[in-house]
């Protein structure tokens, strides 16, 4: 038995998130089947983060087990060939300790948020930013980001269906900047609550705009409460870049 | 009657290109349709450049005539309104004088052709780039793009079908740089012949493989024969990026 990581890039657009469903198609899903149909083993791919349905990653990580051993690059042609009619794309197969864990082990993960803000719609972007048509001012947005960073209770932006043990996570990094003509959010903590970041960027846009202010946004952290947070943003615009070990 | 400039992005994986055909999507005839359905008038729209089929554009330039007046802001609108089923954005509206031409007036174009420089394939940018799977050497390829710089007799890299009435071009910029993971030409010129960026491309990436020295790209240019340069590198990886007038 061999146990291997491997770093997957994806386009969410089409599948209902990470997560194995029955009878929907996930990332998940369609990795399990190309590594059975090259190798005939059944096995479970365990993702570093359960990116949700229309969430890309540039750099996911993620485990399995083969009984049979196979050379890493072979493994890694071998998904990709399989992988060909879905925008599931595997950069890098690595052999790992038997107790190396994808998800446990992380010791930090990093997205990049995507919007375009201007009046007319995106052409080549379609559903791989968010598009905003009133002007915001990044840097507003950037300042006000900073109230966030630290260890806090994050229960303003948690999700209903959070399955995190506690609300309290500290965040090492929430900068907005202007970079390629457009608007981007780059976050990075240990590890995020459901829903976390893109609600970061939904409380965050209300700044840019002019209806929240900085302190508004202090306050909403401080309620501790989701009905204080802003909106959630769409997830179309949120990449999954980096799993650290 | 006014005469309009616009500017206009586009994804060109769908259509046959940029100039209208009867039978099939074209960015001209989209737009031509799209004017139609929110003015009444059937217009002729011209483009600064007729981007081949499957190639992008950020930054497209054309111009057409409306005989009734409307707001600048207000084409713009319906226009993205009306093309909303298909990935064409127009950008910017612009009354522009009635002697103005967008293809005739352009003082330079500039274009941007992506390659994606790895063993796994492009998830994410599938269609956008052209995969290349041998590794290429950058340095390389930048130093001999440098023999194509300057007025020559570009027949090397110039196709069959090409209308343009002299071979000889003025070539102002051909970088090769390494940018978000990717090689990216960024080639500059008052205007082009056919397939020349992507010849220019195609020949670059035998250099950067080892296929070809920098002696061998200036031996190909000064041959000034179609069949001495390198091949065709695909559409997909080309974006017209900036017409400046």
């Amino acid at each position: 038995m061999a146990r291997w990581k491997i770093r997957v890039e994806y386009n969410g657009g089409p599948f209902s998130g990470w997560q194995r469903q029955d009878d929907r198609a996930t990332v998940q899903g369609e990795l399990e089947a190309a590594i059975f149909r090259f190798s005939g083993e059944e096995v479970l791919v365990q993702g570093a983060g359960r990116t949700d349905a229309g969430v890309h990653a540039t750099n996911q990580a993620a485990h399995f087990d083969l009984e049979r051993d196979f050379p890493a690059l072979k493994i890694r042609e071998a998904l990709n060939a399989h992988l060909r009619q879905v925008p599931i794309s595997v950069l890098e197969v690595e052999a790992v300790e038997d107790d190396f864990n994808a998800r446990f082990d992380a010791l930090s993960r990093a997205y990049i948020y995507r919007l375009l803000n201007r009046r007319a719609p995106p052409a080549l972007d379609k559903g791989r930013v968010w598009h905003v048509k009133v002007p915001l001012d990044v840097a507003l947005m950037d300042d006000a980001a900073k109230v966030l960073l630290g260890q806090h209770d994050f229960s303003s932006f948690r999700a209903a269906e959070c399955q995190a043990k506690s609300p309290v996570k500290t965040l090492d990094r929430l900068d907005v900047v202007e970079e390629d003509g457009e608007i981007r959010f780059h976050v990075g903590a240990k590890s995020f609550l459901h829903h976390q970041v893109r609600n970061f960027v939904g409380s965050l846009k209300l700044v840019g705009e002019g209806k929240w202010t900085k302190a508004d946004l202090k306050s909403a952290l401080e309620a501790c409460d989701r009905a204080a947070g802003g909106p959630t943003a769409p997830a179309q615009g949120l990449y999954l870049t980096e799993v650290n070990y």
